[in-house]
């Protein structure tokens, strides 16, 4: 595996972990309504993030496109967090922008 | 790929949907709150059911392992889903069943 | 799920049954070692049709341009594939370059 | 996301690195065609560590089952990497085997 991946793996991880704690604390909440778009948006920003990850430690020779579009779902997830003041979401959101700008970089 | 596989190719494709679908129409119900749990185990299972179709497809060793998992997860979805009268709840439990009892037989 | 996507998710399935069929069938010829792009790229195909089913079927706000990746990545792995004289490169061009057309559709 | 979970979610990181590198890298090897099952396992191997990092971070009620079924491939991947003297499959089975020891811890 090429080592310049090792920060974007690492970043697209911890976005994986923190959308997904997000998408199982957003079903846990009172007003799961509310939380339907992050919900939708925490799952779609975690699977690309797994995808991503594959593809950059598998050599996919997509690799940059697949890192592109892992950006732009990570600045979208992170814009519907950022809306809410649960900690997970925010924590999400941080975690959505950190991967956003990692993966655009890689996409160069 | 093996000709025997395509049955259980099928049935995996439709509850994949069918889990996808009522993913999607859960989260645009009025209440959120009830369907938590539908919401979170139609993502589990159309995932299980995604991972066999490719197990299927490119002879993975441990297909019939994968398999017997995603008649599990199956039963599992479709037993929370016939709780709840939603049309797409329904289609959903009815879907699961049918992939369940095609992966069970795939992993014998 | 949206009915004008029948047609892709159908599209895709065939395509990701193909590559996955060329990839093992590649693994079992005796000149492994000039299949080696092809079974690279054909993991990578089938992938990322098996992602485009997920996105479709789910109505993730990013279909489009994941219908546009898999275009772009089933275009390259029908190139590769139409290289090669074996039955199974054959069919799976064939079967890239007929999801290509329908996932660019798509992503319009 | 449960914290038990993050030595699990780790070890499953590395082992996918591992196998990834190692199916890219054996794809370069002179002697493709030896490495076939290798190529096969590594990417069996990686496929379900992707699912359980993501079943472990967004609190999948199976778990447990799939990282027993993920425990059980990777001993799989390490008897078969063990096999060859090439140092990516000699740290792909280190890795495979360390992997499967803690996801076997996971499920029980």
């Amino acid at each position: 595996m090429n080592l310049k991946y090792d920060e974007c793996i690492k970043a697209c991880l911890e976005c994986l972990k923190a959308c997904n704690t997000c998408f199982d604390a957003c079903l846990q909440e009172d007003d799961v309504k509310m939380m339907a778009e992050c919900i939708r948006l925490d799952r779609a920003c975690a699977d690309i993030c797994a995808f991503a990850i594959q593809a950059m430690t598998s050599n996919n020779p997509f690799v940059k496109e697949i890192c592109q579009l892992c950006a732009e779902i990570c600045y979208r997830c992170a814009e519907e967090c950022a809306k809410h003041d649960h900690e997970h979401c925010q924590k999400c959101a941080e975690a959505c922008r950190k991967c956003a700008e990692v993966c655009r970089e890689m996409s160069l």
